[in-house]
């Protein structure tokens, strides 16, 4: 049993060597993930869903019992990592690991009519199943970046998005009071004006609300000018941290020493 | 009366204890002004002001007695300041610092009316309140961020700003003389078609305006791929000064050495 | 026959000596490329096809007269190449070169109705003709150092891809699920939704799709916020590594020497 | 006379010394300059054209004069410059450089009707007004920083132009056939399609213009995503060497030296 437990976490786990049996199931549920979102995708074309129903519904359950096993798997040869070790709290507690969460809540809205919960509430709880993207995670450096960055730029982040917030509520209020009485509809209140703000300050620029008064147009001539390059801020910021995450591990390797005398470059 | 003077600048100024009286106060002042942008950011809906009126304006005259004493309080307390030590004269020159202003005028048009003074100029004035805003400029590195990089980059920000002006009355005349016939109602005149050009070289692109003629629409599209760069210009200095502004801390430890005698590089 | 088929050879490949005859030859086929392109463009504008369709079409067939005698010529004298040294083999090897297949497809639309192809796909490949355009490749840098960059930044561009596409179906399906019922021809399924996606993630902003609810708007505003900037990386990846590329021979010149024993560095 | 000839050069010239004669009469011409963008922004408003017609045609009289007084004391003193020595030679070619010519064409429009020059004409000249704008070009850093950069970063600039516009140029033909049939008018030819390239390439999207069908959205949303970043090419390699060219003078100065011992820094 304690031997077939450690066989298990070992096949769960991202395997190492190309080819082995580890290997095959990682291949197995990274297709089963892609092949769920791709039939999420598909499933909102209401011609496709008419037509193949059936299809769709015996896939979702086949991945839901796939999923719902590896979930049961996971938690149960959990001890085998030493920080889950306990018998039955380390597996508690590896229940509450974000991932494992994750894994969960993908699979829950299936059993939920089961338990007799109110058909309306699982209908809402269906975008949980958007959460089996997330279970590509444990394959992928993409989103540990992404992590990584917020934790690295964390001050920066928090005094731009202030910032940011600040400059976004300051706009909207002008422009509130200058086009509330000419168009009392498209900016009829300070929060619906803080739409034409991010609309503007993004540079997206829809075209649904706009300034119409000569004291609107040149104050919101103003602020896209001047907010712009301010409003890219945080973004910016995010930005470049995930570049430099992606280039640091080229960038170790080489460059910083000379490859003749081997001396550290300035 | 000296030492109870001292005592409320004391307690009126940013703690640098967490916990003592004078943080309570820093909470609850900080508190009181991000409740009263909520307010005014609430007020704004018409269905909640029709609901809540009397709450809204109870909370407003709670703020400007919280607001008011803490101006008189900051204003006598200011001889404690060595910069503002004269007994009368410091007071009144504290009084015109522009925080003291913004102070003043963040309460000011709740007394309008009981000064006499017309209702409609009163109702203009509201939007003063907005600079409560402001006052949590004390609190925070946010601002005094942005005033350093408007020092600092003065000159660069000067031409470029400059060049982007030129660069907009360029294009809008050029596009008044090419669409005006076409389109005598939104090209009307240059000023207005300075609407046309801040939409488009910002890149916001509403779709309001757009130039409809062929040599227009070429015109439009040189201008488009040659001034997007350039107008960007201003805001990129802007954002990037910020962005060093935000990021000196981490940097001031270290690499600021001269790597050949080790003494601290300015 | 050997020294005139060297003779071709040399002619056909560009020139490295300005005026002799194998440059003429150059600057001969690089305006036929560029009249080409123009005549592309000219025809579709439909006056100008109605008035001179006799002159388009006899230029049409004078250019694959030439296109076709280059590219029999260039596959006959494929030899010379070290590379295709072999008499039959060479040849057919060289025809499988990417170069060589965008010549042969550049003519192929106008023969296929001779060979009794069915004129609607006849119809459809004349797209092919734009393939002309890429002739001008052997001629200039700008397209080779778009492969040089792609190559370099492989990895970098592939993570960051992923990244953006996860992005791109996260944001869709939150905002179709957010916005279907309100507006369900807009938003009717998540491929549909992604239009919208992309629209507003470039920030290009049409405006002929746009969340009108709350919950949307909040959702889109938080997207646009966050999501813009990490958009933009692959694109700022391949902008910045496609310059680099143009810089690199003026730094090759300087800068790229150890200072410690002054060897070039790689 | 010749001594009053080197006078008038001196004068006209931009001053070194503050408050001097020369000084004055730059501030005069630096004015009378602005005044003139300003009117002619202000002539294109009807209402103000219509009430104050008889102050802009005296303004412009009297601007007309200064002007050719300035252009004709420029031309005659011209020989004090050693580059223009000859007596009349030097004059016909002073007259030739750019900024003459500038000046020239600027008061143009004025005398052509006393020449005799159909009216029709002369009205497509009154443009040329706008020239005076540049007449500034004396007095700022601003244009020159321009025409340095322009100089400086050629090379980089014409294969970044020529990759932009066929990138510009393949997007639109392939969204032309893609699109055509479903718009025959929105995209009628391939030049009327450039408009939405260009629109979509700038990221401007005014959204008079997109596509309907699937294939249409399909493609342009891949020409959006991977062509954005490649159209900023251009604007952003003249951006940032505008940019250096501002920052060279404040690097040179300091920080490229040790402060304490004066050694160049790496």
């Amino acid at each position: 049993m304690a031997a077939m437990k450690k066989r298990v976490y070992q096949i769960l786990n991202v395997s190492q060597r190309r080819g082995d049996l580890s290997w095959w199931v990682d291949v197995f549920l990274i297709s089963l993930i892609s092949l769920n979102v791709l039939a999420i995708i598909l499933e909102s074309v209401a011609s496709l869903w008419a037509e193949y129903k059936a299809c769709f519904l015996a896939f979702e359950a086949f991945s839901v019992a796939v999923f719902s096993l590896e979930y049961l798997l996971r938690v149960w040869s959990a001890n085998e990592n030493p920080a889950f070790e306990k018998p039955i709290g380390g597996n508690l507690r590896y229940m509450l690991t974000p991932l494992a969460i994750i894994d969960l809540l993908a699979v829950l809205p299936f059993y939920l009519p089961l338990l007799g919960v109110d058909l309306r509430i699982v209908r809402m709880m269906r975008i949980f199943r958007l959460l089996r993207l997330f279970k590509i995670n444990r394959y992928t450096r993409a989103l540990t970046a992404i992590n990584k960055v917020l934790k690295e730029k964390r001050e920066e982040l928090f005094i731009s998005m202030t910032f940011t917030f600040f400059l976004l509520l300051l706009a909207s209020t002008l422009m509130y009071y200058a086009e509330h009485e000419a168009q009392p509809e498209a900016f009829s209140s300070i929060p619906h004006t803080m739409w034409w703000g991010i609309a503007t300050l993004t540079t997206v620029g829809y075209g649904d609300v706009y300034p119409i008064t000569n004291a609107g147009r040149v104050l919101g001539g103003i602020i896209a000018v001047i907010g712009i390059g301010l409003f890219a801020l945080p973004t910016g910021i995010l930005a470049s941290g995930f570049s430099e995450e992606i280039g640091k591990k080229e960038e170790a390797a080489h460059r910083h020493t000379c490859p003749h005398c081997n001396k550290e470059l300035p």
